[in-house]
């Protein structure tokens, strides 16, 4: 890892230095777990108290906040804002060692009819199948799996073992987490004539993400029964969801964890969905929506409103019921005793 | 991918052409997505009017349906249900090319003591363990990880990385879609003596799964603490779900994306459960039985029954709570009136 | 499999011996599927009853219970209790049978600058990155991945295709299973300077995980924002659950499956979390809470609580509500006739 002066950092961050600039940082570590190489962030009043503990080298300050007395030496670098520093520093510190050498690793099967662009990396264990394009710098870690006629667009990178269906399109500076899969047959089914049986109805379309997606790990995009299940420029998606078949999402979408999205729903730009919740088939959700964490959304939503609960609605009625809700059982005494008021006055 | 005349079409879905019957057509898209060379489905109002903007080349029409005009030339193929010629006809432009090659391929590890039946494709860097026994005409994709003694049914495919644990067994024409894992331990532990620490229970049963059936990406089915854990013929499972040790889930059942079914639970033939839904364990769920998409099943449900929500329950039940919570906010204030004109009459 | 004499199976519970001692066992199944030559357990009524119809040649009985007539040769263990014995059982019957030879396979891809202890089983198709330190002992099924500066402690077991992101650490006697994926990129983005776009924050930290602690398949932990996301010592987490950036999970808790903690929440020692729970970010659990299968925690939780619902709550609390929740509908009518009564008096 790379390492720094407080100074140099002070000078990185545009922060006002304190103390000794001269000593060296070579890592990050919260206010608790910092040790004397290591710079950590106070940006609020709990941080600034905990520093009276503390073993860090030397801090970054959000202005108005007094830290706490401590001992020993350190530098102090005082900034507008503690968290926009700490981003700053997360890029500078970041790590840009590659995995592995440039090349694709003797151990991967690569196709004769792929094309493979330049500075492309291909890990251990790869499989590349015919027809597939890879565009220039593009890396994929060990064991991924690409089918027949994947196109991957330049700088992307695949974590292991993520595997890619058939004829699925990647954007550019796409970032795929271990053990995804993009291209799995839609859940669809039809009975038998006899009604018996279910018989599988084919999914002959394909999944196509946009430039600067970001996919999680074990998440599930399905391929379109026919047409392309589509994630459009920008949008992140975390972990563990599931975006079901000729689902359409927008631009610079942030779906969280575990999040499940039902076939041929349309999300619009700029939607936010919160960890766990589930959106039902066949829904229009309107373009910068918040959807809160776990919710179970069943309608449409227009753009801009923010929903949640389940069944969700929009967020300040469903509050509202959750506060009545929490009044009920106290209620229910006194509801009783009016009733059989009532019955008495009958 | 194949192509085909309207003409074509039209007899392939035993539909009434109007128009030009020799459009050739190479693929299937959707109303607004359709070019000239595509073909594409109107089965209910919304679509006959967008049908106005679209470029489709050719378009399957429910009957009671009326097209809105739309400029250049195409073709009209008047059907009973747009839905069930549009099934029939992805079963015919379903690509029938095979990923790869039949047979081994050199980098796949098959264990000298495992039985390969005929014509079986074993994708790049499979392993295969001692004991194995695949059925003729298997096709296992790159990365499959069979452990010892695992048995897998005629015609069955599994996909990108999926993992099977030992003394595992998979019926005839089963699917497996990527990274699925069969035959993971159950989850179960139990108190050391002094009640320090959780130790594992071994888990010595195996999973057994039917014929014909289908289990989605990076879902997860338990072996059984001893015995199976088993999955009924015919019965589909999508993607990210649990299925914990000792469940004997029955034949034709619908499982959709992300439900997690917990130990030893029983569910019957026929039965449907909605997305997200959990089930808790050592319930019996009949046969015929519907489950709302996250509903959280806490008791036994008989035959045919359809319940919904969580805790779930009959579900017009739930509707009807759902009903009066959605009237509580308003009644809040209704109510403490009543309440406090009651205390003045005290 | 082992096999082992009636006899035999008797003094191992330490339980008292009736029929024919010299009867051969070969495994454990259920009452209803039991045969001649396999053991099965009555610890209630119901299985009492079903003895009946029971085939096994041996049945462990829980003292106070009697069994049920049936035609046969068979002998009885009576115990204290078939639970407890059912558990020694399945440790002495489970497998002891390596899955394959220890040593590292020719097709393993080991980096010269990798350290590998004593004993040490590395499968088919693994990597090991530069700088991994593997202890006696561990056990990599075919497939694992682990990225450079990997630290896995003695006697550990990685499942096939486990994904190791570069610099995690792993105590000893951990369990990985198949698909699990540790070190994942943090789920953290900042808005570009016009806002237009998100922009990834980096994640330079890792994730330590504790001795003896078990993981289940296709469930994530991902790295720290910097400094650690951390699992501690003899904490069991199930299938498919999410482990945010920078979470500290403590000691000796079971995490069931689907679980998701969202980023930053401590979670004390002791902890159990239901099936498909979520916790929301930056919360403190206690030790030894209890929290409900399919909550929704929203609040900090004090050691001991048991909570439960969604949103959730101290679980007393939720199930007085969800009682109230059911009279509501009936409640209805009576409150709409109380409320037009008490208009008439205005």
């Amino acid at each position: 890892m790379p390492q720094f002066t407080a100074a140099e950092l002070a000078e990185r961050v545009g922060g006002a230095l304190e103390g000794d600039g001269s000593i060296e940082i070579h890592g990050l570590e919260s206010v608790a777990n910092a040790g004397e190489r290591e710079i950590t962030f106070v940006g609020d009043e709990h941080h600034a108290r905990a520093w009276a503990e503390s073993h860090a080298g030397c801090v970054i300050l959000s202005e108005g906040l007094t830290l706490a007395d401590r001992q020993g030496s350190f530098a102090v670098i005082r900034v507008t804002s503690a968290d926009h520093a700490m981003i700053s520093l997360l890029e500078l510190f970041e790590e840009t060692t590659p995995e592995f050498p440039t090349g694709i690793d003797p151990t991967a099967i690569v196709h004769p009819d792929a094309h493979i662009g330049n500075d492309v990396t291909i890990g251990p264990h790869c499989t590349i199948g015919r027809g597939c394009v890879l565009g220039d710098r593009v890396r994929l870690f060990g064991g991924v799996q690409l089918n027949h006629d994947v196109h991957i667009g330049a700088e992307s990178t695949l974590y292991s073992s993520v595997s890619i269906g058939h004829s699925c399109i990647l954007g550019e500076r796409t970032i795929i987490h271990a053990n995804a899969v993009i291209g799995t047959d839609g859940f669809g089914f039809r009975p038998s004539e006899d009604g018996s049986k279910l018989i599988k109805v084919p999914h002959i379309g394909n999944v196509i993400i946009g430039d600067d997606v970001e996919i999680g790990s074990c998440t599930c995009v399905d391929r379109g029964k026919f047409g392309a299940t589509r994630v459009g420029n920008g949008t992140k998606i975390d972990n563990l969801c599931q975006i079901s078949h000729n689902c359409i999402i927008g631009e610079q979408c942030v779906i969280c964890g575990q999040v499940g999205i039902a076939g041929s729903t349309q999300v619009g730009h700029g939607t936010q969905i919160g960890g766990g919740a589930g959106v039902a088939d066949h829904l229009v959700i309107g373009n910068r929506v918040s959807i809160g964490a776990r919710s179970g959304v069943m309608n449409n939503i227009p753009d801009g409103e923010i929903w949640y609960g389940a069944p969700a609605g929009e967020r300040s009625r469903i509050l509202r019921e959750h506060a009545a809700i929490r009044r009920l059982p106290e209620w229910s005494k006194r509801l009783r005793r009016m009733i059989e008021a009532n019955s008495v006055e009958d």
